[in-house]
């Protein structure tokens, strides 16, 4: 029954698994440090859910910090069962709780719970994309929509937008150098006074393109 | 125990599962026709080896032909076991026999199995590459390497490799529009007569790209 072959554990607890940093420079006069985040599988709780999930005011635990300032990945982990009953389980849960839960998959993570297809969205951009049942400790939720591959994107403040000469919602590239030298060309802007300079994205993403031997990593428009 | 999250088995069944025609030009003197490929996960064997895992004198069925002239997905399929007793089984085999066996892993596959690293090599470049246990019906295989991420390459004919410009060994890029469009900026040249305008990727770099929804597919220098 090859249970074996099941992601590996540090797979699932490990939201942020791989980082590269590529340090251009180390004063905020220069160019921003550029960091690159692979997401794994995750997801994003609303109130409601949760409550439903694991029971009426229940309140996440904080596992980790993630590298952008208030978000992290909690200890509380839930169970996916995609179409044709296949199921992820450790799907990690991330904080804080959002208005509209989400569930993030890399596409070969899909392809495993046997969807034919999950659309490329930014986050929190939901309508008409797969639903899943979710299973926690003390109920299942039937999520109708809001199963994602998300886009690749880049977090930064106005600050770092200025260095670039970019605006919200533009497309950059990024080049990531090695043995799998890759060009992501469709890396959407969101610009945020309280984010980091930081790339996400997914392990499929990160996988292709060797992120964690990665040398020579370029945002660019 | 989560049988149900394994890899699906269209996935691990259709070597080739995905692709993309770019009908550039119709006729033989314009640009060649183009094809990607996205090979799953999958096992070449030795003489010596398959008479190990399935029996002396043990022959090949052939599943389903492949692109390339001569080469199948066979019907046989074995188990792959990798460092800390992760596995995972209905690893297919590709036929015809090789000189020496050799596992091709997406680097997500790779991870399942709990290998910290696999290198990226091209085909039947081995030495020094990791090992792995192998069951098949008859017998046990200990493989001491051979386990690799295949290289990116496009396989051509002398006269495709004339109309880009390119010799055996080249680094070509291929780019692959869409909605996650991509370039891979080392798609190793592979000319030989007997064979017909294919890129290799694997389902890593696939999924990372969107092939099965890609659109404008370009390969160059």
């Amino acid at each position: 029954m090859a249970t074996g072959a099941l992601p590996s554990r540090s797979q699932v607890e490990t939201i942020v698994r791989q980082v590269v940093t590529a340090r251009l420079a180390g004063t905020r006069t220069g160019p921003p440090v550029l960091a690159v985040h692979a997401s794994a599988r995750h997801m994003h709780v609303s109130r409601e859910d949760l409550d439903r999930l694991f029971g009426p005011g229940y309140e996440l635990t904080v596992d980790r910090p993630l590298h952008q300032p208030g978000n992290f990945a909690a200890k509380e982990t839930v169970t996916l069962i995609g179409p044709r009953s296949r199921l992820i389980s450790n799907l990690r849960i991330l904080g804080p709780l959002r208005s509209r839960s989400q569930i993030e998959l890399a596409f070969t993570d899909a392809v495993s719970l046997g969807y034919d297809d999950v659309p490329i969205r930014l986050s929190g951009n939901l309508d008409g994309t797969p639903g899943a049942l979710v299973m926690g400790p003390h109920g299942v939720l039937e999520l109708g929509e809001g199963v994602i591959r998300a886009a690749m994107h880049a977090h930064m403040s106005p600050a770092d937008a200025a260095h670039y000469g970019v605006r919200q919602g533009d497309l950059m590239k990024l080049r990531v150098g090695g043995d799998a030298a890759t060009t992501f060309e469709r890396v959407h802007v969101r610009i945020d006074p309280s984010s980091r300079l930081d790339v996400h994205m997914d392990t499929d993403e990160a996988n292709a393109c060797g992120l964690a031997h990665a040398r020579q990593i370029e945002l660019f428009k």
